[in-house]
């Protein structure tokens, strides 16, 4: 059987993919100026490579030559990734790879530009050819009859459709809309204010990562412009920013990127696709548990407020409470990278159900400012003042990602079903995020998720591990019980 | 003709391999511990592409095909550079290669352990694999009747032969030697102490990094154990350590690495092999003297020691003079990297002609510790007390590496033969050195050397810059008249 040749070429052409990830990460974390012309001959040179590895015709040979009845559940993943990813690499051609990637390129700057004006017209052009190279890649991934818009969703979400995606996500709108207009009419608690040093935000970030689990001897954290997470197995880094007049920022960025950097962390191998993340919605259910679950709780503010209180010296708040509620203040606002987590969901659904729109050609580029600026007023209550408090705000449609989107919703529905059937699994977490020893939550996921690759598919990972099939249930109750509380409702 | 198709094959080759150079600086200066094992996965992945693209049979028809008459000097050297890159990597077979990697990376840590143990019998068994491999390589390279030793050094220094390059060496030793031994007699300068924070060095390196003209936007300076130089074009990066009871070795360290740094910053091109440094003897050249013909002069100190008096306030010595003779200290001692620039070059021929009679078969790997011991006690005056202060100081040899060591006193040559051309065409260059005001001098080795690239052989580029043959005259008169001055002889 040629399993271990292909598996082996899987590995060395990982180990190159996780080169292109550290020189992406130099990018942003390390590289001077001058250095950018030639990262991106360097960067565009090892796509290359890597994608003729991926299209090695002996992938198609090996994966024919192997009979899977006689595979572990994990080779047997192992060989359809290689097929997923050999055909993506052999379908589409490479004159519209070559296009694709330059309309991306070209698409971000001329996105970057149209924002600085606040002109929508000004990025339609770039919108459209992104949306027809979109539509006509998908057609060449297309098995028969398949939905374009899944075939890219697939990308980000292995074997996702939007028909199960849809309804899980749209039945999020009402209860969120529902509490979105409770809390409307409420008293907003005290926002933190004070004068807090970088370096004191940067220690209390590391000492908080540390806390929860990420392993510095197998990572780094950095400042960086936008922060992210990069690699895997044993050089994990995050990266974090900060500003003096708000620590929450790089407090719960860190928090965010570490939940992806244990997930990371614990891979079962660093090179194997059957051990890489189950998909990104999984991936995002890491990060979101993190940072909501467990960092904007109640209880870990009892741990998190002292450890502020030592850290700096100027805050304005008096007790943990002050502290859990300044951490979760509900405010309507037109960006989603900045909104709470009842807001968030709702900047999603918005995006979901335009992008499909979108690649279905129901909804032609042109109009997608009027389309988005009347769909959210009628979630959030408020009209867009202009474009780039809206449909430009995000960069995903310039560089060609459509399918990204719905899995950050994904993750927060994952994270709340995992969250409860956690509760049941460990009775004393309580206590444990109340003192932020939480090694027996890290333990848990490390169990459920983590080990487990990416031999099962999102949905079926999330049941094996809860014991329920994913349903929006566990979000809801989760959010309507815990604003419901901090604000009277 | 296919010169289009060639030059774009060798720069992505060359993008690629800036890559391996960039994971490979980051290894020593932000990796953490626990990704070792996946860089070593990640380095080898990417060396096989690059060996594989040197490989890559087009070349050769390229080669063929190019009608090279038609050519510029440049591009005639691109061809040329190609062609014998592309015979490095399909004379030795596969086999061979991974055979000395495997060596390579065993044989360092062998000698680690015999070195720590103080035991040359531990080093020998993998000293005797890395010659036979090393000869065997050079066998497969060699021409008719071609010099083994020479198949080896021309990795280095390209064209060199050793019988060009053993009595230009050793016509060093006498006028060292003598000198050595009259500096013996007289008394020590007052040596540099104080307490030096390792933050204050940092600052006064990053300062006179930039006033010598290194350029930060196109590399940066991180602390490392053993400090090098790594990159090209836009993206040069330096490395340094400290120090605290001496701020010396950061400092020379620091402008010994941007000597090499001002000359990849200033090669004409990124990418194409013509317009690479010329030879690692020619690189040496300029790391040296920026170092010594510069930054050990006495008019620098008139610019150094205010520096340093600024930067640290406990700090003994009370003026200009008082430092130029405590950087410019002879001592005889056993080790090279400690080694001043009259001993410098003494260690060097040591070693060229021990490792000479290695590959030539005249001295066997068992005899070497004893070789090593009598003819250090010739040149030297002193008995090597054991052979961690001997033999086994070195790195190289383990590593396989051979032909290398001669590289270094070449670039001390070169640099004396540079020294001396520069100073008849800048009469105006004692001040700018007094003031740290080195632009011109930046300006005259960008022009001679630094855009001069490798389409010259490294002689006829000394040549070229200086009107004069290198000879070793021009160092030899130097080191007397520095040192003689110094010492009073």
């Amino acid at each position: 059987m040629p399993l271990p040749e292909l598996l082996d070429h899987l590995k060395k052409t990982a180990a190159l993919s996780q080169v292109a990830g550290l020189i992406s990460w130099d990018q942003e974390a390390m590289m001077p100026k001058a250095g950018a012309a030639q990262r991106a001959e360097q960067a565009g040179a090892l796509a290359s490579v890597i994608h003729a590895r991926n299209a090695d015709p002996r992938i198609g040979e090996w994966v024919h030559g192997i009979d899977q009845s006689q595979l572990s559940d994990f080779d047997r993943r192992n060989v359809n990734e290689a097929k997923r990813s050999y055909d993506r690499a052999t379908k589409i051609p490479p004159r519209l790879a070559e296009e694709s990637a330059r309309a991306s390129s070209e698409g971000q700057r001329i996105w970057a530009q149209a924002r600085a004006e606040k002109k929508f017209a000004g990025f339609v052009p770039a919108l459209k050819r992104n949306i027809a190279l979109k539509r006509e890649a998908a057609a060449c991934l297309a098995e028969d009859g398949a939905d374009l818009y899944d075939c890219l969703l697939d990308e980000y979400e292995p074997g996702a459709k939007s028909a199960d995606l849809f309804p899980l996500l749209e039945s999020l709108r009402p209860p969120l809309v529902a509490l979105r207009e409770k809390i409307a009419g409420k008293a907003k608690p005290t926002p933190l204010t004070g004068h807090f040093p970088a370096d004191q935000q940067l220690a209390l970030a590391k000492r908080i990562a540390a806390r929860i689990g990420y392993d510095f001897d197998a990572g780094r954290i950095d400042t960086v412009v936008h922060p992210f997470c990069s690699g895997n197995g044993g050089d994990v880094r995050i990266t974090t920013r900060t500003d003096e007049a708000d620590p929450l920022n790089c407090l719960y960025s860190t928090i965010h990127e570490v939940g992806h950097a244990l997930y990371a962390q614990g891979a079962p191998d660093p090179y194997l696709p059957a051990a890489d993340y189950c998909s990104m919605g999984v991936h995002e259910s890491q990060s979101r548990f993190w940072e909501n679950q467990i960092a904007r709780s109640r209880l870990f503010a009892d741990w998190l407020f002292p450890a502020m209180k030592e850290a700096f010296s100027d805050m304005n708040l008096d007790g943990p409470d002050a502290l859990f509620a300044a951490v979760n203040r509900v405010e309507t606002g037109f960006i989603r990278t900045e909104a709470d987590e009842v807001h968030y969901n709702l900047h999603i659904l918005l995006r979901f159900e335009l992008e499909r729109e979108l690649i279905a050609g129901g909804l032609e580029a042109q109009d997608l400012e009027e389309a988005w600026n009347q769909r959210f007023e009628r979630d959030f209550g408020i009209a867009v003042p202009d474009a780039s408090l809206g449909v430009l705000q995000d960069v995903h449609w310039s560089l060609g990602l459509f399918g990204y989107f719905p899995t950050y919703s994904l993750g927060n529905i994952y994270a709340a079903c995992l969250d409860r059937a956690m509760l049941k699994d460990l009775p004393g977490r309580d206590d444990m995020v109340r003192m932020a020893e939480t090694q027996p939550i890290l333990d848990w996921m490390r169990e459920k998720i983590h080990i487990r690759g990416r031999v099962l598919s999102a949905p079926a990972l999330i049941e094996e591990a809860t014991g329920e099939k994913p349903t929006a249930a566990p979000l809801v109750s989760y959010l309507e019980a815990k604003f419901g509380a901090l604000y009277d409702i």
